[in-house]
């Protein structure tokens, strides 16, 4: 029988998924029926983005499993008209491109990279030998899929690498702390902190006045999670004062950050544009045919999301 | 019996070496008596730097080892009157530092860092996605322990490496090539290139405008090696043509590299001020140490140069 999958991830991404999505179907020998316009009755299987303009799932009374496309579902995880099981992304290209991006810009802050791209005028400026890898301590908030993959990566390069999360969790040459008082110690002295917990209710303004004073001074903060986590105020006031030396973030309470957000102009800030980590079409679209599959075999889902923990 | 040590390696560097070699020597047991200045007759080692103002070391009759403080020894491997063994120095902090100031710029050039370092005047530029860096191949000329050491690091961050030396190699996940047909395999279609060879007069100019040529359209030519390895004119040409996307320099035919340098001026260049490795005191004075301890010992020295081949 014909799988019904509606496409509510937005119609940019449309032309872009497709192509990927109905290869990963055949591949795993599915009769798929895909669309962005299936009668909310007849839909077996949804497709997930913020943008795809769906806010209530209820009339999809068929549907087995909504599958988000990114790898954050706060925009979603609230939703109470939400009964369906709820799948959220982990891609190989997400997680790749993740590592790439935090060590890129991990090691950019380490080397002191910037000091040489801006200072092209012909003076030689040889004076300044960084400390090893081996000597700075990076602190990773946050020991999912993302968090866990940077802070191997890290470790791999030499750093120190001190991770945090919510629950415990072991990782090879990784020192792992959790709860409210591991987080206090994972912050203690850390001379680059990367920010990847998801965004909940807990993780609101993580990165408050308090936990910046904890860092070594000068230190480093790396935001390619989500926004809200750090209190945008306190994080100005502490480049102010030096005890934060630089800040790289990737994602903002508002996006596109408005033209006139003191970010853009603080000389001790590198705003990108939420690029750190894209999902990638064709892998991803490999854990949606996947999960379909497991679907109608009656085997659990894959990165089924846990409403109450909010992730 | 009291060995005797001569420091010439520089006046600047004595304050900087001069404890960490005592405590080496003493840590390995060794009687020491190290000077700047001490008759030729009498030297048993002599710790040697291009600036420490030796260049006959006719006098040295007992000298039993000629110790090179850093990685290159072209300032010395050619010179008539040196009839003792030359070591050179393999240090894990120069080697770290190597390793993490190339996989800073490979990654840099990667991920396109510059665009957002330079790009903070509000536009929220997110349209364009690199490529995952397993479809980013990187090639590193010289497989000796800092290129080795490269090619494992960026082989784990998920490059492609391609390994070129000019005799044969094995490493692990890196696809090792050799000798003049390798040479331009190992080229072709390259997308960024790392160079690490040493300086003979086999690799001076080794990257002319013909092996330029063989790189992928825009590719990223990364020098931490020695500056006589490119053609400078040939670099010019293929960066104004677009051939080579933009070349980070740290090391030069004349250093510091000249204020009226085109390099400096170029838009498509990053100059560095040889920075990408530095022997590192504490732990290069302890292979200083193993082998004084070794030649008093009658073992074969560690790092001994081979003069024919000229590394």
């Amino acid at each position: 029988m014909t799988i019904n999958v509606l496409f509510a991830a937005g119609e940019d991404r449309w032309p872009l998924y497709k192509k990927p999505l109905l290869d990963a179907f055949e591949g795993a020998g599915l009769d798929v029926s895909m669309s962005m316009d299936i009668p909310p009755g007849q839909v077996d299987y949804l497709i997930f983005a913020p943008n795809g303009g769906i806010s209530d799932f209820t009339p999809f009374k068929r549907c087995k499993a909504v599958m988000g496309l990114w790898a954050g579902v706060e925009h979603i995880v609230g939703n109470a008209t939400l009964a369906q099981p709820l799948t959220r992304m982990v891609d190989i290209g997400l997680e790749r491109s993740m590592v790439e991006w935090v060590s890129a810009h991990v090691l950019r802050h380490h080397v002191g990279l910037d000091t040489h791209i801006h200072g092209q005028d012909g003076i030689w400026r040889n004076g300044i030998l960084p400390p090893l890898a081996m000597d700075r301590p990076v602190t990773i908030l946050g020991l999912g899929e993302l968090g866990s993959a940077c802070a191997e990566a890290l470790s791999q390069l030499g750093f120190p690498v001190t991770g945090w999360s919510r629950s415990s969790k072991a990782i090879p040459n990784v020192r792992c702390l959790h709860g409210a008082a591991g987080l206090n110690e994972a912050l203690t002295d850390a001379q680059i902190v990367v920010v990847l917990t998801p965004l909940t209710a807990e993780t609101e303004n993580l990165l408050n006045a308090d936990r910046l004073g904890l860092l070594a001074r000068g230190a480093f903060v790396i935001n390619p999670g989500r926004g809200a986590q750090i209190d945008d105020d306190a994080l100005l006031a502490a480049l102010d004062s030096g005890q934060v030396g630089h800040a790289t973030l990737d994602v903002f309470r508002i996006e596109p950050l408005p033209e006139d957000h003191p970010y853009w102009a603080h000389p001790k800030v590198t705003v990108t544009p939420h690029i750190a980590a894209e999902t990638r079409p064709d892998s991803s679209a490999k854990i949606i045919a996947e999960n379909i599959r497991r679907g109608e075999a009656g085997e659990p889902f894959r990165f089924l999301v846990d409403r109450s923990a909010g992730y």
